[in-house]
């Protein structure tokens, strides 16, 4: 059985740029529950406490959105993410409080150990620990593996990998999914987190499920930061002709991707010369509309702008040196 | 080495109403020219002669088509379609005369002996013959190779497994062509032909490859019937991802795609509700606007237009039951 997450209330911030109203939260997140999603993921794209300059200030506060996702569900849990460094536990706490029962403590993937506190925290404070380890194309399967290691032994019951870049293809995603399914202890569960950069998005979660991951997410309409994620009622569909059970209904599900959530879209989320060169490069999905703006202020091509961040290897909570790289490419 | 095939001046004609005139085919195939893009194949999205009121008027002839395509090109080879039943002979042989070097003849999957004639034509008249193995998901491997080889009897040197419907997935993908891969002679390729329609366009050709496939088939921007094709730019770019070689160059493909296919576009190739339910239904991509104007017309779902379809079994050539099956479900 795979549990579904969805990410539309949050990675799909990144596409409307945090703009959801507690109204609009209210209405997906009722429509999700009706379709049997298991849980769904609120808050701004970069997590409870990301609302800032440097990573877009949101319309509303994510106690707003987090209470009026809560509020509107009868089966489906909340879940938050948080990354260190971005938000503190006090943002967890209240998340907790308004109605959160999961809490996803998200790191670069070489970064385990600053989840340390937080994850340990929700563990002893009755939330379900799972930790995110982001842009995991960019280390190898075993080093990756021992990295899921140190979230579980904090606390977490569950370790995603997170192709933050859209980077992965079946066979790397699968090689990825079995290191650490053989690493971590069998109650733990392996979950996957794609994006869509490389046309992969509903590839790899099914390559991923085949290798032994059980927990998938994937957002409505595709919803997210680069080509978006999987899509999620096509990955459903996708699961279920794949003989892979999970809990959705799939025709109430294409109905709220269609009813509710396509009419909020700012753009479509197709794969465009940017979204593709993201993922060919290997840059963090979000930095999308950050290097479009970049690109256009200093005169140059995203897809040029997005190779270099590729060759520096800037990760997520440096979007302030995209700005940099677009200046000195106008300089050559 | 792979080698790649465009359809997007074929398949690609569905989603445009078979509009693209002899300049914008010649535009789309220079761009795929510089790119070392192997072969583009050039038609009415139901092959040479597919023009008709039944399968929809195109606004030139293949010929102008052909004829601007093989003089937009100095390394790529044309190809046509061609389906026995809609397209005869002499069609064929016209558009060999305007430059095709390739005849790709089309049947329903279980109907290979009807290409007989046309591919052992093909095959006596230095083109290269290849066959296509339409809505492949309706039958299981074993059938399918059966199929196949009577295909490479006639004179086939590839044998293409189209998912006409979309509804295949990455496993029933590779179970397929690793069935024709053992049933075929060595020097035979297998081709494959994706759409996107359960998302898995292109997981569905990386997975076709490492089973065994040498012949791939994608479409710029993914322009093509139903939820369209797998996206030939980034197919190219997950293929490097994956280790496979190709021919072409990423970069000019992508130009190609973004300033020249893009701007042609009626609407974006997205998975929508019509598009999704083609391929849970396993319906034939070219129905989609054929099944939203019947449904439009008797006041129905096309969801539930498509479902029908599905249920009756109804293959490519039989657009006509599309609206009997509307009339019946709005007379329920």
């Amino acid at each position: 059985m795979i549990t579904l997450v969805d990410s539309s209330l949050r990675d799909g911030m990144h596409s409307v740029g945090h703009s959801f109203t507690p109204e609009q939260v209210a209405a997906v997140a009722a429509g999700l529950d009706r379709a049997g999603v298991d849980a769904l993921e609120v808050s701004h794209g970069d997590g409870v406490g990301g609302s800032s300059i440097q990573y877009g200030r949101a319309a509303f506060s994510d106690d707003a959105l987090i209470e009026a996702a809560a509020g509107a569900v009868s089966r489906a849990r909340i879940a938050a993410l948080l990354l260190p460094g971005i938000g503190t536990l006090r943002r967890l706490r209240r998340a907790q409080a308004l109605g959160a029962s999961i809490a996803r403590v998200a790191t670069h993937c070489t970064e385990a150990d600053i989840a340390e506190q937080h994850i340990a925290w929700a563990a002893e404070h009755e939330m379900q620990a799972i930790g995110f380890l982001m842009m995991s194309h960019m280390i190898g399967p075993a080093e990756l593996a021992a990295q899921a290691r140190l979230m579980e032994s904090y606390g977490a019951t569950v370790v995603y990998i997170v192709d933050s870049a859209g980077a992965l293809v079946p066979r790397t995603a699968a090689e990825r999914v079995s290191a650490l399914r053989e690493a971590l202890r069998p109650e733990t569960a392996v979950g996957f987190h794609a994006h869509n950069n490389l046309g992969c998005g509903v590839g790899n979660a099914l390559a991923a499920a085949d290798a032994g991951a059980s927990w998938l997410d994937g957002s409505l309409r595709g919803l997210g930061a680069g080509a978006g994620n999987a899509q999620l009622e096509v990955l459903a569909a996708a699961l279920e002709r794949s003989g892979l059970e999970t809990a959705v209904e799939l025709f109430p599900l294409m109905d709220v991707a269609e009813e509710v959530v396509a009419p909020l879209m700012a753009r479509p989320q197709i794969i465009d010369r940017t979204a593709l060169s993201i993922g060919y490069a290997g840059v963090y999905s979000s930095f999308l509309l950050h290097a479009e703006r970049a690109a256009a202020k200093f005169g140059v091509e995203p897809r040029a702008v997005l190779m270099e961040l590729g060759r520096r290897r800037i990760v997520g909570g440096q979007e302030d040196m995209i700005i940099d790289a677009a200046a000195e490419l106008a300089e050559r």
